[in-house]
């Protein structure tokens, strides 16, 4: 018999305890399915309570289709789940299910490899936030981010990137795609963005998710193609000068120059420079950031930590210009930033007692080593038709120019058959593929060094 | 004279470097205002480098400002600042100064006692986390948020809310904002929201900043008008009916049955249930959500840790039907999530072992004690022309109906020039003020429980 302890009950009334008991049986499979409940009688006598309370408490169940009544034998148990909770699993139908594959090799996943995090540091450097803050971790998130945080990535970017910027001007958030989204508040709503053609391609994607109007703009050699920007009729473009992905291309100080005078010609012109990936350098020298050349005030930086600390690790940043900073801080200052304070301040602490550089450092070296050994495993496999490998000065992808009558979709796809994912230059692209067709964008940074040659090996199979 | 060690250079080249040192120098003020440099050749011989390293060093600070050549005389060192960096402090006018102001007591803030906030348990559970996830916090989050934190979220809604969810069905996110961005991406483009009118100011702003259509609807005693919802021509609509703020009205359940038949007239409505504050009850039993009740798959659920727990926790999360979560899911899964990984496996276990419900017990007790105190201090206070005293029930705050001659306007700013800040129920209407004339919504959560009646003393001064 169901007896329960109604003495537990708190402030809860007779008959709201029993109807949550009992529905804790049932979806606990305490009460099985199709099991036959005890008559109302039998229950209220058993738990000294009314009647009335029983009946109640059956009805609530009946209603919520945890019993069914039938007809002359009384209330049987429906619980067809396995499930400590009713719900029922729900099935997504995902429409790029692919990403879900279990590759042998994956050269797509342009992504941090978590296990080099200095994990230990890390959490060192948080037990003393934790112990140093206390509760005012817990106080509501300044605005545009730690004033600490600010500080630190203002340093940083003067040592790194030449770039002289006060940390009033530092935007703190959870993501680029974030920050794009409370950018694009802030511009002309009439704006047109132009991506980089070929480009990041999630760039586009969050330019269709935010609703705005895009389009493109060709590359040169030095950068962007001036004359394809002026005919894309853009309004603002997206570039990362220092480092173009995929194609590595580091602009160009005349091509700078140009694009800083199509800045100046309209007061609606705007530059949205993406520094993604530009620590990771391993010959020349850093080029100082368009930011700090800009007199206009209409170059908008951008950075993350992501790809530099862990994609687990959710802090981005975008320096505005000052009157951009005004028109941010007085249209949206209800909001709260959404990072959290604790790593903030962590990241804070990290920057400034010298970790961060120490791990670049560490990171700048295997990346190097990892660019080399695939470089090197590409060249011993004369499988593969290589004509010539790209990209090894930057980032942590190469680019491998193939001499090939495959097409790039029979490549992905034997490629793809032989357990081993892959992008072509031309993925990369809007229209205009044919410039870039025949080339493989091979992401090493998560690479198991012991299985370059093997790998290579593998994608010299394609080809036979 | 200026003497550098070369050999912590690194991979810079000697000219990078010796600018690099001098720069720092300039910027952190040992080389002063107005300082003459060294010559190009004592500096070379003093650090045993080439006259065209210092040259080229010299001819970039130059470039870039900080130093200046005088004719026949030398280089001579620029910094009119005071700061370690070069920047300027950017000033920002701020629209709404009255935020930063000193109040004796400010009844505005509907904000969580940091302070009350259980630090060393939540720190406990934290080390435990890192201790058992380590590395695993470092990948990328999982795109809805952490399945943990959802399952437990899903129980805990389950347990206290009597909503029968799938954890599948939870987004987790870094605030309610953020959700509303994500949420609006996924209703129908042409879609009309109606806020409740009074209402929650910062639903109406969300609105305004993603620049979709808003209207709104008036409220009856039993929650939204109905007559009023359907003139609006609004399709979504906005309601907390478990505890509307800041009337506190609990929508009768007759209404909830109405407002669901209104959810049904057309495929393209839909109800946002905004269940904030619905954790403080303190008497009377929650009524369970609309989410539950519903069939068509339009009704959204959102809620949030940020009151809850603490502001300092970016966790907040809403619970879509499953058409809605496919729609998501397959719109915008190149986003990350972007809450803390660790934050929300802290949360996940929080819940688990019980502490969630420990503090909302604890808070529950105080809120309640502190609206007591707070209703007791008012009717101790013969100068206060209170006629009524609502909202006991639920939530941080309290309604005072007063009898006054004053306008709304005229006891704000005598209530300002006493140094306490307050808000009056008509300011949290769209038109038809009169209704609510006369009401003070006074926040108690953050008072200070020996000054209650101190407090209520001054807010009588306004009324003689």
């Amino acid at each position: 018999m169901l007896v329960y302890d109604l003495t537990n009950r708190g402030k809860k009334s007779k008959y709201e305890y029993l109807y949550q008991c009992l529905k804790e049986d049932i979806l606990s499979g305490k009460l099985a399915e199709g099991e036959k409940m005890p008559s109302k009688r039998r229950l209220s006598e058993a738990n000294g309570i009314s009647i009335r309370t029983v009946m109640n408490a059956y009805e609530q169940l009946l209603m919520e289709g945890y019993l069914e009544s039938r007809e002359r034998s009384g209330y049987y148990v429906v619980s067809d789940f396995d499930s400590p909770l009713r719900y029922q699993k729900v099935e997504i139908k995902e429409a790029s299910p692919e990403q879900d594959e279990n590759w042998m090799v994956d050269f797509t996943a342009n992504t941090t490899v978590y296990e080099k995090f200095p994990f230990s540091m890390w959490t060192k450097v948080m037990r003393q936030v934790l112990g140093d803050y206390n509760l005012h971790l817990m106080k509501r998130g300044e605005f545009l981010g730690s004033p600490e945080l600010r500080y630190e990535i203002a340093k940083y970017l003067y040592h790194n990137r030449g770039m002289v910027v006060s940390p009033d001007c530092i935007v703190i958030g959870t993501g680029i795609e974030y920050l794009y989204s409370k950018l694009i508040g802030l511009l002309p709503a009439n704006a047109v963005y132009a991506v980089e053609n070929p480009g990041y391609r999630k760039i586009r994607l969050i330019y269709e998710d935010l609703g705005v109007k895009w389009t493109w703009t060709s590359m040169s050699k030095d950068g962007i193609h001036m004359g394809s920007l002026r005919k894309s009729g853009a309004t603002v473009v997206h570039t990362s000068p220092e480092h173009h992905y995929p194609l590595g291309t580091v602009m160009t100080a005349r091509r700078r120059q140009e694009l800083l005078k199509w800045l100046e010609e309209s007061a609606d012109h705007y530059i949205i420079e993406d520094d993604y990936d530009c620590e990771f350098r391993y010959s020349g020298h850093a080029i100082p950031a368009l930011y700090g050349l800009d007199a206009s005030q209409r170059v908008i930086y951008m950075n993350t930590f992501s790809k530099t600390l862990s994609p687990g690790i959710r802090i981005s940043y975008m320096v505005l210009p000052p009157k951009l900073l005004e028109q941010y801080v007085n249209s949206a200052n209800f909001f709260s930033n959404t990072s959290s304070n604790l790593e903030q301040h962590t990241l804070a602490a990290f920057l400034r007692d010298g970790y961060f550089d120490r791990h670049l450092n560490r990171m700048r070296r295997y990346y190097l080593s990892q660019g080399e050994k695939l470089k090197n495993a590409i060249q011993m496999t004369p499988t593969i038709p290589a004509e010539e490998i790209l990209g090894m000065e930057t980032g942590t992808h190469i680019l491998v120019k193939l001499k090939t009558k495959l097409s790039d979709k029979e490549i992905k796809l034997r490629a793809r058959m032989k357990g081993i994912n892959l992008c072509c230059l031309s993925e990369f692209c809007i229209g205009e593929k044919e410039l870039y067709w025949h080339v493989l964008v091979l992401n090493y940074s998560g690479l198991e060094e012991s299985h370059m040659l093997e790998v290579a090996g593998v994608l010299g199979e394609i080809f036979v």
